[in-house]
């Protein structure tokens, strides 16, 4: 049995949710939640399993997965059908760039950690530290935009007309950007596949409103 | 003909040329000077080829590449000698995750692009810039540390006893924390397959003090 280790608000932990449904595959959560108690993240039994203390971990049957890109990828190895990156190499690296495009270079600045440590460490006001959220988040959209938009690839989705890793982490990224106030005017092309994927269920069921542990 | 934009001092494509030259790829430079006239990556053809502005981009025969480890992946799967990924698909993913742990985790929080910001938008002196760096720089090798210290899997390198994209990753982050006079005594086995990496040509080859863009 696949088990998640996960937060609803986790857009890392998001990404693999949608990956495991759209390959219809059933899963146990476990929820660590990442404000509570200092964060249970960093209670040695979680850090064993997953030494840097961020969620997602994934166990397949004691085979134990970190790194929300890696266990994609493992699924896609392990898992293949339905397919979610390309067949091409040069497609596949189109796809993966787009996926890391959210990965490297959005979501890392905008994670829990890096706002408590602008917080706490640097003495960052609320507002500044919106600003922060919301410059990586635009800058990052608006080119992963020119990525997109009327590249003969794209499609209903980021890389054609069926849903893929791209896709998988477009989606959360674009929902923290809502919740922080983010300009989505940057991208109309994501904001349109967004709302593709939003028709579909297994994105709707990796939402994080709709996980057991949403607040 | 392969062509690589890069600047010697970017970690990211220090990682494309640690592969290039493992794999013995003949290859073109050109040199995105990132500092040089308000960012040469800013320069409306450099952001044709890459819309995020970010270096490198790998042109193969007119197929354009971003994100180093797409990059990385494309020319595994072009190029599959030397396999840079073991064949396994828990041992992909443990490689990958290592991989990623630099490339999402610690490097893009130590970008020139966020030092700039940290500096110019939030006013941060050079001492908290670099008490920043360091901060995410050993928590995400001590990290590292404990997935690789012990690991069975674990050899002279990342993974076995023959380099890869974990080591590829790797050793750019070394060559930062160091510059950054970073406490690597929090990861000692990371040290060590450093200096093993170091004895190989396609790493030295690889490394910024050794590229003609160098000053």
């Amino acid at each position: 049995m696949l088990k998640l280790y996960g937060y609803y608000r986790s857009s890392a932990a998001y990404r693999v949710r949608i990956v495991l449904n759209l390959k219809g595959l059933a899963y146990e959560q476990v929820f660590v939640h990442l404000r509570r108690g200092g964060g249970e993240q960093f209670r040695p039994d979680y850090v064993k399993l997953n030494p840097q203390a961020l969620v997602p971990t994934l166990d397949d049957d004691g085979v134990v997965l970190t790194q929300s890109l890696a266990i994609i990828n493992y699924l896609e190895e392990t898992r293949p059908e339905p397919r979610l990156v390309p067949a091409d190499p040069a497609a596949r690296a189109r796809v993966r760039a787009l996926a890391l495009a959210v990965a490297c270079d959005i979501h890392p600045l905008n994670n829990l950690r890096v706002l408590q440590y602008l917080k706490d460490e640097l003495d960052i006001d609320e507002d500044a530290r919106n600003r922060w959220y919301r410059h990586w988040v635009e800058l990052g959209l608006g080119a992963m935009e020119q990525m997109v938009a009327g590249h003969p690839a794209t499609g209903r989705f980021c890389h054609g007309d069926s849903p893929g890793i791209a896709d998988a982490c477009l989606v959360p990224q674009l929902a923290n950007a809502r919740r922080f106030g983010c300009d989505v005017g940057v991208c109309p092309t994501l904001v349109e596949i967004d709302r593709a994927c939003a028709d579909l269920p297994a994105f709707r069921a990796a939402a994080p409103q709709n996980q057991p542990d949403a607040e």
